[in-house]
């Protein structure tokens, strides 16, 4: 295949995927071992930065507790730092960056000041979450469509009964283990059937995969696990899931709460 | 990186990613390298097919015009009939095969007839799109969340004024060339304002990608090429665009319509 050159000076916004190192793009691997500089984010798999040559520098700028965090304004300035030194620098993010990312913010701030900037995508939590819970995001006679959205407040001020009640989209929600109850609470106020199905998805495709389904209206039962990242996915494709197992080398828990 | 294990007997539904070889995923590149049978569909990079090791076959599923197509009864059939040979078949999408990829309808089928799935998820021309024309999913302040609809009569009448007049969403829709003009009209007849941007992103990610640029109430004057697939982006992340270059090796041409 052909190999895609990398630009000194240039700064890659790159997805590594999520759930398992090899669900990252060959382009963005290849970005990785091209690499003289990578700031790499916390919810990403680890191994892959291993794959960086020796003398890669590997600066970490995630958020998790418990390891130094960096805000948002010091990697901006970082990154245009090294990309005015010459360098290929890597951006590297867990999934994709132009899905809750901040690719965009990142791409603007590097061409205010100048510095070339290219985004390479990557599978989404959202995709993995899909895959290996086995719950298709559209699906023929039962989701002609999804919808992303986040556990923060806007968004839950935008679900209304008239969408709701047709529930022909598959909704995803990002960012929701904190408010977990209060996004179930709103479905339900904004008039969603309580025997909608609801799969609460932690560490999707990676080792401690963990698949909850509830019916909307008993979902206060499931447990989001703390420690774990999760999706939660709220429509009728989620019944689906029980039909489709989840091979290969995942360990796969399932609870049912129904 | 550690090398996954394909079993012989079991069908990978796999996304190869779209508009560029390297976008695909390395499970999924490795699973074409380990394949006894690829069944392909058309919309996805061709040089991945040169991937495969010389005995494997390759077979043609896709539904283009001008060559031969498959029904749906005859992909299942010839999937299950090469899985209970014993082989390593590889069902080979364009995108990813939960988004709009009849993953799910695939995978059940299989499943019914015994024959163990595993979905390998790949970048959808959603993200391809996002990082090829600049254009952010989500993005902080601006949209905090997207949908992803299809052009069709049911998606278009879930539109109503009250969603799109907070237009906090990016709107993406697929398989939307066709209807173009059907549902510039709808959403403007559900209350959209008229000078929201709606791009027009064509083969993204590919050699001949373009993005048009119009306001809602003048992209009537858009004109998708009938030779090729593409995306309709409505949303105000659209107007980031004008921000954000696509350097690499995409021959880029960007037309407005202001």
């Amino acid at each position: 295949m052909k190999t895609k050159s990398f630009i000194p000076g240039t700064v890659y916004l790159t997805g590594a995927g999520i759930g398992s190192p090899d669900l990252i793009t060959i382009r963005a691997w290849q970005a990785i071992r091209a690499a003289d500089v990578i700031l790499y984010d916390a919810l990403l798999p680890s191994e892959l930065l291993e794959e960086a040559r020796p003398y890669t520098e590997l600066i970490y700028s995630g958020k998790l507790a418990g390891r130094h965090s960096m805000s948002q304004e010091e990697i901006n300035r970082r990154l245009i730092h090294h990309a005015r030194s010459g360098k290929v620098v890597i951006r590297l993010k867990g999934g994709d960056p132009m899905i809750f990312g901040r690719g965009g913010e990142e791409a603007l701030a590097l061409l205010e000041a100048g510095v070339p900037v290219e985004i390479i995508p990557g599978v989404s939590s959202l995709q993995v979450c899909a895959a290996s819970a086995g719950i298709p995001l559209t699906h023929r006679g039962i989701a002609t469509g999804f919808r992303v959205l986040s556990g923060d407040p806007g968004s839950l001020s935008r679900l209304n009964a008239g969408d709701l009640s047709r529930s022909e989209e598959t909704l995803v929600f990002f960012m929701a283990r904190d408010r977990f109850r209060v996004i179930i609470a709103a479905l339900l106020d904004a008039g969603m059937e309580g025997s909608m199905p609801v799969a609460w998805v932690s560490d999707a495709g990676g080792p401690s995969q963990t698949v909850q389904i509830a019916e909307l209206k008993s979902a206060e039962n499931l447990n989001p696990d703390p420690d774990q990242p999760g999706l939660l996915l709220v429509g009728r494709t989620v019944s689906l899931h029980f039909q489709l197992p989840v091979p290969g080398e995942v360990s796969h828990a399932v609870s049912h709460f129904l």
